[in-house]
């Protein structure tokens, strides 16, 4: 098969990409050149100005195109309380919720030593500086229930006890609307053990 | 949720894309930041690039960026044969196969009453026209098993008949490495309509 040269080397570009496959690929080439010729022009220049104008918040390494970051220099969130996540798509994931005030502090990772990436290797250095320097009342670990996670929580618990702060771990347990019954063995024994009061 | 204003836009610009849902726009845009600038750089030119320099090949109507496509103007391919399909990216499946070696023609579409496309909206007269100027042997319609393109072989069929060369379309049936047990029944229908003395 040989694709004409400019559509070949757009569909080795959209390949790079995650989740994308050679179909999709083309699906997505074939579809830029019906696109209207503007339209083109405008999201190559949207790639080209998210990568030069996003870098890392200061303060607590989320993507932004300011620094401090939104969040961080918004005046109405709790700057009392961080959530510590893995990666700024977790962040947004919280923040989809419109139910938490507090700051962020974005890992941009998890140690995992098969990876080879250790302490480290992640902004936890950033967090103890950032807890030990600001009056921060409570840490709340949102890292995924891995290995990693959990490991990397652990971790973290162990480094921020002595700070005398209160520190806490988001639920883990049946999702909203599953049914019990296909839930896992490991999904079931987190629930239980996390079982609350009513 | 306050995306960061040129990840909204990149965002915003993924998701115009086929079979981009808001998730997936997501993890492109934040894998585009993380990508080397230079990288991102490159992929705005090739789709700039792709955009203004392919066109429509005018004899067979394939998405090139030469006028004659590179097919059409390969000497080694059979002028003789015309295989008909729908789109460009069905004649790129078909070229995967590399055991073709004639030319194409894409219509750009199927005739679709109920969409509004009708004869001629896709590219029938220009296919009779080739039909007629040039000694073609063989017209082999290659359309989806669909009712549009059964209504479309139907209908060029029709057209084609009394320029006295041979009409062909190519086999329905069981796909390779099916089970007869679960092929539905239009499917078995069509394959034994189609058997073949062996």
């Amino acid at each position: 098969m040989e694709y004409t040269k400019p559509l070949a080397k757009l569909i080795e570009y959209f390949q790079k990409l995650p989740s994308i496959g050679p179909k999709t690929a083309q699906r997505l080439a074939l579809h830029v050149i019906k696109m209207p010729e503007n339209e083109v022009k405008n999201f190559a220049e949207a790639l080209i100005e998210a990568k030069t104008t996003i870098s890392y918040c200061n303060i607590c390494f989320n993507m932004s195109s300011s620094n401090p970051c939104e969040i961080c220099s918004n005046p109405t969130r709790n700057k009392n309380i961080v959530c510590v996540v893995a990666e700024t798509k977790d962040l947004m994931a919280i923040e989809k919720t419109n139910e938490y005030n507090g700051t962020y502090h974005v890992l941009q990772g998890l140690i995992s030593p098969i990876d080879g990436i250790g302490p480290d290797d992640i902004r936890i250095k950033e967090l103890l500086y950032r807890v030990n320097q600001n009056d921060i009342k409570e840490v709340i670990l949102a890292l995924n229930p891995s290995v990693e996670g959990e490991a990397t929580s652990l971790y973290l618990n162990k480094l921020l006890k002595p700070f005398n702060i209160k520190i806490t771990r988001i639920a883990f347990g049946l999702p909203m609307g599953s049914e019990l019954e296909y839930a896992d063995e490991m999904t079931l024994t987190r629930a239980l053990e996390g079982r609350i009061e009513i």
